[in-house]
């Protein structure tokens, strides 16, 4: 049994096509998310459906899997069962725990109330309908432009909030502008607050200097060095007393483990993150791995591994091997974790790309490294045709054609 | 002022392009919706960003053009003056009423409460949605299909109607099976319940009689000259006393004028469509006019005309010649609709065309006159490639990408 329907999920499950075994992935969600493209639905470059893909349509051609929706509320390591949401129970020999990470607050007030996610495409969506909602708003009552309707806060200064914030320049810059020829959306912001004193830090800090460039060039206002001490409706307070007035707030500052890891009554890391073995299994129970965002270094030495798809697609085929291995009656090998670079774009012709070599790339060559990346990467032809589709349309036109309003005030059709 | 983003305002208003006037669109969305492919939308063939497009991009290039997003609620037809439901108030010289038509229910008790309508996206996603929701509730609990789970219920045999079953049975049988080898798939019903004692009513009964042997072909039952007497959760009772348990119920029995129609305060016919002079424009106010599926007839001749597309962009053209007329000082020309025939697909392969002239096209020379039609009518070269691309890809792999459960049962993803 697999839990969890994301990268490490999927690739555990994949790699486990050729053994004697029965696969059962279960996921809350129907689909998988292709979560790195998660801000360009966010920003109306790309529609929902480009970015997620059906988890059952994943495992049409293998035959040893099955797929089971449903949210996991219980796992008993004892007695070898799972528990449901919806009061199923499913029993397993074999557990693969992929539930990822979810949104942290970090016991900030009015997050969780008042800001926006980035971690499914609902989530997107609604960033989505926020930013174009208030602009139609102030369209109307352009007094609410000192109420902060044009301006979005994004807290965080990693690749999600660096990604979000590039692509939100844009949208607003080639496209809303245009949409809005009566509004004066040169008085529309976008801030991004970052508590350290560089965007990308895990990134070298030349491609964090490269990064805050290209998004000052963007006209997106960097607030490093500080943190957010509370979010009310509308509003945002720094640590220093700035009351920042912002229509819509996305909260990117970070995440934890997901608190399924909890309930495998394991140990833990300061984290949330599961503490694993070299071979990513949980100490006594070999039929027990945990990997991706919610493993805990297996290296000993301390240093977290990122929580990012290549580490989670590398642990599942890992497993994978390691459950080969079991039944053939072999000792599991160690996980050693790749890491083939990182990468984060900021928009048209230009991104940060760091290779394992101790290489970049940065600009228009980082920039097409990233799209041809993120294309390959994305699952089912259909979705990298349409995606193509639309960034062809996006580069050529500025234009985003998804910038509809689904989820937002919208009247009812009947009488 | 056009009221109304549809078929008829944005045709109304693109024709104003030359002329000397300040056009200004208002809709209660931020987008056009092209309703003749929400079913496609619904049936998980395309996304739904596929068949809306943002109403201020239509007039991106337009200069004498804006929009305003809101929802009328009053015309004040003496003061020249329209009220919306934000509280705003905008002033008009000349008046374009484009505001369609809403689902009607015709006093049929359960149908707000436990039925879909078909008329915008977010309608087409909650079908979307309840199918696919139905059928993974079902994977789990084999005894819900008892219950209906499987079954879905269309009331109303016209074109929506119709397409939607043939289009529903296509999901079912090339996707939803594959999807779920564990469940009976065979035991999926789709009932299209129609009162009158053939399909699409409108077509020759040749058509129909193509349309019900291409509609059994497929698995659709037909229930006609029944009609419904109840909808309660799950449940529809027919007037003889047949009760089907259905998980999801879609109302595509018909439409009724917009009440808004009312709010003109002139003669309304007994459909609640607004009275029209031959110019298209309403008695005593020759600076108001009514368009599309809110206009009655201006024929005379007492037989309304059908609520389609292009009685809608022919009487959008006319109005603009109206006005253009009236700037000029000419009198106005009688407005006459050119009926080119009309078309109603059943899925792959299969539709029935009857051209104006009397010829008729059906099965696959009719699906691919369907389907250049429709392609060439969407809004936009991005809509078009993507769903040409979505089209390919479901032709060629029988697949549907579009399969997402986006507003159903989703879990939060903050702990």
């Amino acid at each position: 049994m697999i839990i969890g329907a994301g990268f490490g999920g999927l690739a555990a499950a994949k790699a486990l096509s050729s053994l004697p075994v029965d696969v059962t992935v279960v996921d809350a969600r129907n689909h998988h998310t292709f979560q790195p493209l998660l801000y360009q639905v966010a920003t109306a470059g790309l529609d929902a459906e480009d970015v997620c893909y059906p988890t059952r349509g994943v495992f049409h051609r293998q035959r040893n899997a099955r797929v089971r929706m449903g949210q996991v509320t219980a796992i008993d390591t004892a007695d070898r069962r799972v528990t449901l949401s919806d009061g199923g129970e499913l029993h397993f020999d074999l557990l693969v725990v992929a539930a990822g990470a979810v949104t942290a607050d970090f016991g900030v007030p009015g997050v969780v109330e008042h800001a926006h996610g980035l971690k499914s495409a609902s989530d997107a969506l609604a960033v989505r309908s926020s930013v174009l909602a208030w602009f139609e708003a102030a369209d109307s009552d352009p007094d609410l432009v000192d109420a902060g309707a044009l301006t979005t806060v994004i807290v965080g200064g990693g690749p999600t909030g660096v990604e979000l914030a590039g692509g939100m320049a844009e949208l607003i810059d080639r496209v809303l502008c245009r949409d809005h020829p009566s509004l004066d959306v040169d008085r529309a912001r976008i801030v991004l607050v970052e508590a350290a004193d560089r965007v990308l830090g895990s990134f070298s800090p030349r491609s964090s200097a490269r990064a805050r460039r290209a998004l000052e060039k963007r006209g997106v206002e960097l607030c490093l060095g500080r943190s957010v001490q509370t979010i009310t409706k509308q509003r945002v307070v720094l640590d220093d007393g700035t009351i920042i007035a912002a229509g819509t707030v996305v909260w990117a500052a970070g995440v934890k483990a997901n608190p399924l890891g909890a309930a495998i009554g394991t140990a833990l890391d300061r984290t949330g993150r599961v503490v694993v073995g070299r071979d990513l299994a949980i100490p006594g129970h070999p039929e027990i791995f945990v990997i991706g965002d919610l493993a805990a270094s297996p290296t000993g030495d301390g240093r977290p591994l990122p929580q990012v798809a290549p580490v989670a697609i590398q642990g599942g085929r890992h497993v994978a091997a390691a459950i080969a291995a079991q039944l053939d009656g072999r000792p599991p090998e160690a996980f050693v974790y790749r890491d083939r670079g990182s990468m984060a774009t900021i928009g048209r012709n230009a991104a940060v790309v760091e290779l394992h070599n101790g290489r970049t790339l940065s600009g228009w060559a980082g920039w097409v490294a990233w799209l041809g990346l993120h294309l390959v990467m994305l699952i089912g032809f259909r979705n990298r045709a349409n995606v193509l589709v639309n960034w062809a349309w996006n580069y050529w036109t500025y234009d985003r054609g998804s910038r509809l309003i689904l989820n937002g005030p919208a009247p009812s059709d009947r009488a």
